[in-house]
């Protein structure tokens, strides 16, 4: 069994999701290009999610993937947000930022009743699911569908739950992977492990397919993980810098410059660990911060002053999701990178 | 160009040294299959050094290599000294432990005159260096003898410093490796990157050879590995149930339990960097502690707790150094492994 085989592919690269930098344009892509585009729903409303998916669908009849977050919403704590915009406080005068009111964040929807109901209509080759998995009755419903359902393991523990609960296909995330970590039983970073150690543990501790993700940027990559056991590959950070990609000016400066090369884990952003480039408030206040509220409330404080930082050009405050391995960013079309990726130029 | 070549191996597998747990048993074993052997010299006096050598000379006319820290060795400090014991207080009278007197702890030999001295005498084929390199005048008293010389780089301006330096190939250490980081340009240890993403990167950046290590644990790996441009691989958690290792009881009890899963970079046993299964003192004072003194003072307050400790069959207080994947880990004579990660069998 290989990826092509499991998710009728004709190359054996999945586009990673990226909630927040890209749409419809660049799954769409990536799938006509033979490879598995992902539009990411984390941060689209019921509304927007229907017409994302109505714009891939009118674009390519190939299969194309839908990624779902499944965090369970947290209850809205006063006193940590308090706790958290005390910590902030310095840098909003900086700014000229009044602080009487602070707009809410940005939102993260999980999985929902709404999201299955849009999936019964529009029927999607593949969903996939990351912070694990949806309750058993939603779970069932994209069963359902027909979809072929992977979901994102950071450790063996993880992957063995997700096989138990029967997804297709396990999506090994390693630590060099940009963006949130897709961890669901700990949230203790120092269980985190390197993609080459991660896959062939979890290859041998489950029976149904892996998927490897994190540090993949190139088609040696990609052959080293198929050495390692994994059917096919989950890429990222690659594809940010093709036009299909909506890349803030802020965060396409930091990608193509020497900072690029520091990532660290962070939590400042959203209230979740996620790779990004190290920058200023990540220097500033140590990258995971202890006082963050629950994922993902703790995004509002800081969204603020991200927006107006970037008015003047500054990425001080803002979420640069990247990778360990930013040496596969190329400025091209995403079909060409996807056929680039998998060593079919 | 590979390593075989390079070195005059017959398979492309360098065992890594691991100060503290094997001397020339395992370096003769390997060497013998056809691999390299290494002796880690770091905590060998000189004449303990001369004596290791002289049983491999006897024992095999096949290349080894011998393995030296670099370090500069610190002047003691009172003030941190006693600061870290302060941390450490209210362990010692748990364990019944006199705190008046704490001997020295154990010893870590940086590479040295006495060193080159008898390098010149025995003329190993390979020498490898941890922790940067020794002064320009050493290091071409080494060149002298007719030895490749290797040396550890944990991220891209390391290994280009060390090209530049006129080493003949780069180990390229994954974060994933167990043992002590051999950074020595930062000591930000969120500079580490896992091996998948540093060693493509580090081969860009190098016209020499590199060496992957970090996360390797089998034929596969190595495969991934070399998938990577890696012209070999470095391996050392896969080989510490070997009979030639003299693994502690307690550090083979944590290897062979569930604990050792879960590895963390800690300063807490020598005062750099290293990775080590999870374990009480880890745990209770977080792996990495600001008080510890510099490499290699921070040993002797915990080498005391540790002695105790062991002697009542715990390793709570123990250095269980590891890497992220030790499934390759078996109790196979190191020959048979060495072929095994050669998928030579």
């Amino acid at each position: 069994m290989n990826v092509q085989q499991l998710l009728n592919l004709e190359l054996p690269i999945i586009q990673a999701p990226m909630a927040g930098v890209q749409g419809s344009a660049l799954a769409v892509a990536v799938s006509q290009a033979g490879g598995l585009g992902s539009l990411p729903a984390g941060m689209l409303s019921p509304e927007a999610l229907r017409s994302e998916l109505a714009t891939i669908a009118a674009q390519t009849s190939k299969p194309f993937n839908v990624n779902f977050f499944c965090h369970t919403p947290p209850t809205s704590n006063a006193a940590r947000a308090a706790a958290w915009r005390a910590v902030l406080a310095p840098y909003y005068p900086e700014l000229g930022i009044d602080v009487t009111s602070i707009p809410a964040g940005p939102v993260r929807y999980p999985f929902s009743a709404a999201a299955a109901e849009i999936l019964e209509d529009v029927k999607p080759a593949v969903v996939s699911f990351h912070f694990g998995l949806p309750s058993p009755e939603l779970l069932a419903r994209v069963r359902a569908c027909g979809a072929k359902i992977l979901a994102s393991a950071t450790m063996v523990a993880e992957a063995c739950w997700l096989e138990a609960q029967g997804v297709d296909a396990i999506i090994a995330q390693g630590l060099e992977a940009g963006g949130h970590r897709g961890m669901f039983l700990t949230d203790d970073i120092s269980t985190q492990v390197g993609t080459l150690a991660l896959v062939p543990q979890i290859v041998r501790s489950v029976t149904i397919p892996v998927i490897a993700a994190g540090g993949i940027a190139d088609a040696q990559g990609v052959a080293a993980a198929m050495a390692l056991g994994a059917i096919g590959v989950q890429v990222g950070t690659a594809y940010m810098l093709c036009p299909e990609v909506t890349l803030s000016p802020v965060h396409r400066a930091a990608l193509t410059s020497a900072a690029a090369s520091h990532t660290a884990l962070t939590n400042l952003f959203s209230g979740r660990p996620a790779r990004g480039i190290v920058n200023r408030l990540m220097c500033e206040l140590g990258p995971m911060h202890p006082l963050v509220p629950a994922f993902p409330l703790a995004g509002a404080a800081v969204a603020l002053l991200r927006t107006h930082a970037e008015s003047q050009g500054s990425g001080d405050f803002s979420p640069l999701w990247a990778g360990q391995n930013t040496s596969g960013c190329q400025e091209l079309p995403a079909a060409e990178l996807t056929r680039l990726l998998a060593g079919n130029v």
